[in-house]
């Protein structure tokens, strides 16, 4: 596991280090997508701190191995503990970010070339995590499915070929004939900025919806299973993902489709005893009352903006990790499978 | 019902006559909204015809009545019928268009005091279709509710108080607290531009949310009663309305909060058995992968973009018309008020 594994089926890598102890790390700039593919090189712990904090990197699994990459940038620089620290404040509810920097941290060494190694290892786990995931996922899409996912659980969002999007990736690859539905994903438009596009670039066939639209596909038998991935889950399966996705949650149960989670058994939080318990940032209200510099609403409209919600454990037909499915799920299962 | 009735309670009227006989109609330009409020002056029938093609005057009401003066400003040049026939083109599917030129026609005159009389009471015959539905429609506005609704159902659509946000402005001139929740609307984010604004301007506390964020806000008990308006309803209380609506009105019923359609009984279409039957228009791919003007995704990706969808009977609590309530909603309860 000491390498980045096998090509990955997605078009083009999210994240990767270049060179060796004084490299440096390169990541797809996704706030340019889908327009441009323009790739920034970080090589000071600001730079890696803005990459996170802008969503130039986003994805729980993504932001821990850039994190990772980013301890490796601070010991260059002879600040690692600071740097390390630093680095924890870029996102709050971040769980893979302080999950990535703790371990960074336990090594208990400031030296570049244990420290490259162990975030190398981070992203290889990552990696065979979203490969794993995809072994199992692949299974529950059936030739000619319609398949809906939310916001951008993809390759984007890890060093792999994603969380909910991995099945996705490995049936096209095994040459199962099927279609995404991708929810543009509003406020932030992950589905139709990312989803799209990293889809579309590995020739998946998708199409996009806005999201309130996933219902009326849903009543004209368009979409036969939903897959999207998690921010955080709790310890009674509870799961805390992008706003909307408890919407499609209700929809696929009003509907009797089956919904299904992809995340690595990292994205559990077992000392969160329920989904109430997640706390849920609220983001900026020009991300509502905008789009890039065009206003939509009136000056001064007020909004709400909660980035995430929380889709009870009931309304999920199963969590697929990458120790396989967790079905049905509770507290009980949820504690079988994750420790 | 010869006169425009009392002033409204919305900040600005729609649409309003100007002057006598040799005078002329203003609108709001709602492509400006709500950015800038401009109003058009409409001196000539070609004028009126633009209005309606470019969406400077929209929702069937107010389309209605605007092609009524429309036809006034024809008599006035010399032109009522070839006026009359050539204000028909501008909307091919306005029913409300056709009905409002037929009847203005069925006078058998082209003299212009008769006629602005007609225009006048198809005028006020709005707006007191809009105050009637209002005055049902507060009763269900408790003190400090939180009120959802989506799309525009409101003033800019009517040339009255709205038909979903008259309940809105008659609690509201009645001194009731409350809030309205207003869903942007993708795709063309009519609940953003408009319903904000309206509501806004009017002095109601109003807060704009993404279309998806609306079932979290439910969990999170701030939503008290959902009010839309409605483009269609088939005899057994089935109700088309903008896409999202069904999405609202699955996650209302999952969280056990009434969810109500406002709308004149001259939205019923009692020839149309269900919902099933009501045809869904799709438009063009480039409102779902384009935000404003700005496109979301990449170049050629494929869309879906149904304009309307279903929300059925038994997710509706009530049908709210100018007769009064329709509750609970099925064919008999239609049909006793509908004939």
């Amino acid at each position: 596991m000491n390498d980045v594994p096998q090509k990955p089926e997605q078009a083009h890598p999210t994240l990767e280090w270049i060179g060796e102890t004084d490299g440096y790390l390169r990541l797809i700039d996704q706030t340019k997508l889908p327009g441009q593919l323009v790739y920034l090189d970080c090589r000071d712990v600001q730079s890696v701190w803005d990459a996170i904090k802008r969503l130039s990197v986003r994805g729980a699994p993504a932001i821990g191995v850039a994190a990772a990459y980013g301890c490796v940038i601070a010991a260059q620089h002879g600040n690692f503990a600071r740097g390390a620290d630093y680095l924890a404040t870029s996102r709050p509810t971040a769980v893979n970010l302080f999950w990535a920097i703790a371990r960074m941290k336990s090594l208990q060494t400031t030296e570049t070339t244990a420290l490259l190694a162990e975030a190398r290892r981070i992203h290889a786990e990552d990696a065979a995590m979203c490969r794993a995931i995809g072994q199992h996922a692949m299974k529950l899409i059936e030739p000619n499915a319609g398949v809906l996912t939310h916001c951008n659980a993809g390759a984007l969002a890890t060093s792999g070929i994603g969380t909910a999007t991995a099945g996705m990736y490995l049936a096209h690859a095994a040459g199962t004939p099927f279609t995404v539905y991708a929810d543009e994903t509003r406020p932030l438009l992950q589905g139709a900025r990312l989803t799209a596009w990293e889809l579309g670039e590995a020739g998946v066939d998708v199409k996009l919806i806005c999201d309130s639209m996933a219902a009326q596909l849903m009543h004209g038998k368009k979409i036969n299973i939903v897959i999207t991935g998690a921010d955080r889950i709790a310890a009674n399966g509870d799961v805390a993902n992008k706003v909307g996705t408890y919407s499609v949650a209700i929809a696929a149960k009003y509907h009797h489709i089956p919904f299904y989670v992809a995340a690595p058994s990292s994205t559990f939080d077992i000392k969160c005893p329920t989904g109430d318990d997640i706390p849920i940032e609220q983001r900026n209200p020009s991300e509502v009352s905008n789009f890039s510099d065009t206003a939509t609403a009136p000056p001064g409209t007020q909004v709400e903006n909660p980035a995430f919600d929380v889709t009870p454990a009931s309304l999920i037909t199963g969590i697929i990790t990458e120790h396989g499915l967790i079905q049905p799920v509770n507290k009980e299962t949820v504690s079988r499978t994750i420790r």
